[in-house]
């Protein structure tokens, strides 16, 4: 029996669009139909019904295609990282970010082989780095590093050459040890040396370097001196030093060049803190009721917000709110009067999701607080949450963006049994286009009101190829706007929203608890993936209050915090962290009286008590100061006794520091590598202590060589001023009464 | 700092061709620039000196290039398999082969999902499977299995979809429980079901599955009839085993579409038998001299050959062999006279590659090898061993062909210290396309000969673009033609031939002897891997005596035969392991007395009495009678207690029987899968026994819903004709003298 023909997808191939189908989807029909001349069967995907309701639906279907043929080089590259499917996808960069390029290169034959990363500008020019390393000897896998200083679309390939220099130093030595062939390779490198020396590759020398090689060249030349003397000359330190960084580079083989593209700063490194505007200044008076916050109040909480030196500031929703089904406080059913809602229960005929709630202000108000927040040195990033109460204007304008039922209602969310009324679900397959265009606008409106990032609530639960058509859209007209996808879902999703344009991601961190996993999952986020899905790491947000935080008291919070703001350059708190809110809703891993139903007006003067809004500012200050701490894949875990000790590190090389820096300022003389040790103690509730095995190579205190030097080295605890004097394998002890983590600077001391 | 600009290439860059460069390589560089016109420095590759002699030479680069950017699907499909780096390069099958192909699939919301895999033909039509399976619930992998029947240029592809009716079926069920939107439910069921039985649809199903649907639509639109009982009927079991044969499919977002590239089923499937044909006849004279064994003498074994089994019979080079530096008995460095030298060194005043060694006989006397070998039932393979003696005639005719030192003389092959004066490898970076057309003529002229496979020594010394060219220009002209790596080499080399054209390869499995590692190579020969490098599994070689088979005795011998037979399709013997050849030549793991380098007239009456030729015998049968052990990708690992005991199965299902086997003969009536379980004791020298835990779902004998059927099952040993019934759980005990391994076919009973 050979394979078997299916033949389901006849039917709908040869059925025509119905008769219903609006102008916009026959043409939708007609483009498809053009991409798809190639294959006889891809055009089934291009007419699908959606609905059981004979609502024409129209499906951008992908163009099956395949990665062109690329001939093996001479010198093979392959599995060049990071590579998404092939270069299907873009890796993403930001401005100043070290990009770990890696590539697997090997050759025939026992000569030297090298190879080069390359970093092509969006114009077109180059820049190499040194040759890159061998970081799995017996496996052929390379490292180097790229750090591109500019944002827009890059690329970069790896350039594998062989090193005729280092093949010749290789063999002369030996045979010159063995007596044999000695005037044969001295003859070899003399012929070797007038290309090394040749006027051309001079030229590109720097003068210190151009002597040296010319010297070199010149005394291997001179038959008058004994062959050893002229071997050594030819083989100094110097001189293979200035050939490493300008090397003779022979049957240099290009792999493909893949896209990277590189963002701004703010899409890798940043500090968000979220807010509902409305309990800003909320009021409850004497008779229960309240008045409500406005934009005009929450600025006031600005200034403090900036001093604990964040970035953004996060607002939930602020449009109109739905009164049909409106939930009540603690999530109940029956909204009482007064109850606020749910801020993403969106829509009320004051207006959709381009409106302003009237009780919050108007778009002067909205003005005022983008211009509060700027002055306060902090941009605005709004919750772009895409569904509808039953009472959004949409409803009545737009049926057909939303699921028809067969008893001609419109189709609430549902996970059968449960009921959610107070939702309805957009429908993006009936309008694609319309919807499209729809939220685009409402997007592009918000930007024109000066918001520059959007934190979108469940994208997960809207088509991937909406997202990918809206981000490309919106990142053509304003490369500046960053998109935080709010998907805590299963790996695939969240991983292909990140390939697909956002720009970062919520993480698994909030669930991440013990040691192990907590390390893993550092690895994880900071590796590879680091360059296509930027991790957020939120210690709770207004829809979680993880176990952990529920009984770790004021420790808790403490050792929470200082892993989201070491673990992830970018990271975020939920206003009311500072006070330790830690009750749950019984049965629920979410705050009682949550601030998504009610009002709530907090008692800040508190958290100067508490400790952890000073521990937020600390937090910040040292990010701010340390560069390591603004990189992503850049992190060493180092081992440790006890399990409830754990310790990672994050370096960047001295070479890469000035790019780092948002001014550019270079290092100060003398500086090296800007290098972060933290020691966390997870236990909330008693003190641990340890011995830590550090890695030193991570830490870059041994030489190159491996000689395992710098057995003592220099630490400073950032939280504390105290500074010790460590070696490889420390010991700690941390008590939560007192302070939950070292956040080290290593220095050599 | 920013990026450093490394000016290092520009010197090379702006560097004209030498004024010594032939025609050919100008015109080369022409035909390379204008591939580069595309991107400013890639043009740097193209031009290159590979020798420090100013000899100019042209590197065929890659052109730079990535996947185009296909977008995301509706339901979105990516890291689809065996797809090779995005598909620059084809995965593997062989006619019959049932070849796994997964995807990631998943869709926002809670709906149906479902994933199809599709096959191409060459000419376009399509194949589809029945829905894949979710193999890895929660992480949304899917699988399904295709096998094409035919050679020629595949492609595949996966096709996500929407599956309405399951979506119906699972909340219709939900809500008639919960009492709940009963007519609504019905209401849309019905809707549903005007397209699922729609002429169209229906016109795709059989007869038998029409009426199954036909019938479960007017029960459901039956509204005189209870509510309950119309969900019944839509829902059985046969309505939804029609609907898994065609489904209603929405939204079917297809996946890119990769390349397949099918060979005839003697690249996936085959015995290989090696010789060296100046040994079989020849005669050692009482003065001890030899008379050499010629082609016509060796047709003399081609009977006993054919008899065992086997498919291929190999030939050790016969071209004309060198006399300079000619080596002698064990490899030593003078030869004695009558000394015959290594087939390895070829080259001679005879002639060269396509030459054939006068005292092997003539191209009539090859052509008769051929047509006995034929009437044997066997194909003829050669080996292809591009190095040259220094008598070779191309030294004198074609000096660029090799690498010419700076005191003017040919470079020898070395290892500094070490020199291996009798081998002038070629060099290929001088005259590429001259060398390249003069390869693929000796090559051509061996076709023409009858050869249709080449086993191609070293090919990991030879630059791998090379390789590409010529495998591919051999392909299109004699696609049947297959060519076998023997690089015993790192893993990146070895992968990357495989990608570009070598259709098997050499393996590891000669070096992994103890349990543990013997699994885990089976596992990944067996795995995506095993869609790109075909493994064929050798105990030994000419080159190659490991330890075990060194110290193991028969018992020994019988092991690894087992183990090759059954754990790769394609496996080889050398000749002389029917004698348990065993004496390494002190400090080398080699047979002394090499073959390579003296005549080895063998007494074959003593096989029978040992019995190694009796297994290679029953073994062959085994493999040739069972499909399940003709296949690659089909390998269950299960668990034993003893570390000397190892258990392993391949199975093949009964729908893929037919196509898998060569006459196309379809099941026997109540035929199922064909299930092989291999037990192998790896001690030679004392019984051993365990308990096994077998994974019962790897051997098919678990219903799909892994309902833990068939506690007990029929296994038949074919190598012994004994029969047991084992459970899960089942015991066994194997001696060494008796018998070191289960061959068990697998049967429900």
């Amino acid at each position: 029996m050979g394979p078997v023909t299916t033949s389901a997808s006849t039917p709908a191939a040869k059925a025509a669009p119905a008769k219903a189908a609006p102008a916009r989807a026959v043409e939708q029909v007609a483009a498809n139909a053009e991409h798809h001349t190639t294959e006889a069967t891809a055009s089934v995907a291009g007419v699908r019904e959606a609905t059981s309701h004979a609502v024409p639906v129209v499906i951008p279907a992908p163009v099956p295609q395949k990665a062109p043929h690329a001939p093996i080089g001479r010198i093979p590259v392959i599995e060049v990282s990071p590579v998404v499917e092939g270069g299907r996808w873009t890796a993403k960069a930001a401005v100043g970010e070290v990009v770990p390029i890696e590539a697997t290169v090997f050759r025939v034959g026992h000569d030297a082989v090298s190879a080069t990363a390359v970093l092509v500008r969006p114009d077109g020019t180059v820049h190499s780095t040194s040759p890159m390393q061998d970081i799995r000897p017996g496996l052929d896998r390379f490292q180097g590093f790229l750090q591109p200083d500019a944002e827009g679309d890059w690329s970069f390939r790896v350039e594998a050459w062989s090193d005729p220099y280092a093949t010749w130093v290789h063999d002369a030595t030996i045979k010159f040890a063995a007596g044999i062939d000695q005037d044969l390779m001295l003859a070899e490198g003399a012929l070797l040396f007038e290309r090394i020396a040749a006027p051309e590759a001079q030229a590109a020398r720097t003068p210190e370097d151009a002597a040296i090689v010319a010297r070199a060249a010149a005394e291997l030349a001179d038959t008058s001196r004994p062959g050893h003397a002229r071997l050594a000359m030819a083989t100094t330190h110097a001189v293979q030093d200035a050939l490493r960084r300008n090397p003779l580079r022979d049957l240099v083989s290009p792999s493909a060049t893949y896209p990277l593209r590189v963002h701004r700063r703010l899409a890798l490194f940043g500090s968000w803190y979220e807010i509902f505007p409305r309990s800003e200044g909320a009021v409850r008076h004497e008779d229960g009721t309240w008045s409500s916050g406005t934009l005009r109040t929450a600025t006031q909480r600005l200034p403090r917000i900036a001093e604990m030196g964040f970035d953004v500031i996060y607002l939930t929703p602020i449009s109109p709110i739905g009164t049909q089904f409106r939930k009540g406080r603690n999530n109940t059913l029956e909204a009482q009067p007064g109850d606020p809602g749910s801020p993403y229960a969106i829509g009320a005929p004051e207006g959709g999701h381009d409106a302003i709630h009237p009780e919050l202000g108007t778009e002067e108000d909205f003005a005022f607080f983008v211009a509060q927040a700027q002055e306060n040195g902090m941009e605005v990033a709004l919750d772009l949450a895409l569904q509808c109460s039953p009472d959004h204007p949409w409803v009545e304008q737009h049926p057909e963006w939303f699921r028809t039922r067969a008893d001609g209602s419109i189709a609430y969310a549902e996970n059968p049994p449960k009921k959610y009324q107070d939702i309805y679900p957009l429908h993006f397959d009936n309008d694609p286009s319309g919807l499209r265009e729809a939220v685009l606008e409402v997007v592009l409106t918000w930007i024109r009101r000066g918001v520059t990032l959007f934190r979108v609530d469940n994208p997960h639960t809207k088509p991937l190829d909406f997202w990918e058509w809206l981000l490309a859209d919106v990142h053509a007209q304003h490369p500046d706007v960053i998109f935080l996808s709010e998907a805590f879902t299963k790996p695939a999703m969240m991983q292909t929203l990140a390939r697909i344009g956002f720009h970062q991601s919520y993480t698994y961190f909030t669930w991440r608890n013990h040691k192990d996993e907590i390390l893993e999952y550092f690895q994880e986020v900071s590796g590879p993936q680091g360059s296509v899905m930027r991790p957020s790491f939120w210690p709770t947000t207004h829809d979680i209050l993880p176990p952990y935080l529920q009984h770790g008291g004021v420790a808790g919070f403490a050792v929470r915090a200082v892993l989201a703001a070491t673990g992830s350059p970018t990271w975020g708190i939920y206003t009311g962290y500072e006070l330790v809110e830690n009750v749950p809703r019984p049965g629920v891993e979410e705050q009682i009286d949550n601030e998504k139903y009610e009002y709530k007006a907090r008692t800040w003067e508190h958290a100067d008590e508490i400790g952890i809004a000073l521990l937020l500012e600390r937090l910040n200050e040292i990010r701010r100061g340390h560069p390591a701490l603004q990189q992503l894949r850049n992190l060493t875990v180092h081992a440790s006794e006890n399990p409830n000790v754990l310790a990672y590190s994050r370096r960047i090389r001295a070479e890469h520091l000035a790019t780092a820096r948002p001014d550019g300022a270079a290092p100060v003389a003398g500086e090296a590598a800007d290098v972060i040790l933290v020691v966390v103690n997870l236990d909330p509730w008693g003190g641990q202590e340890s011995t830590l095995d550090l890695d030193l190579a991570g830490l870059g205190l041994t030489s190159p060589d491996g000689d395992g030097s710098a057995p003592f080295f220099h630490v400073r605890d950032l939280l504390t001023g105290e500074t010790y004097a460590w070696g490889r394998r420390p010991w700690v002890r941390l008590e939560p009464h007192r302070q939950v983590a070292h956040v080290l600077q290593v220095t050599r001391g």
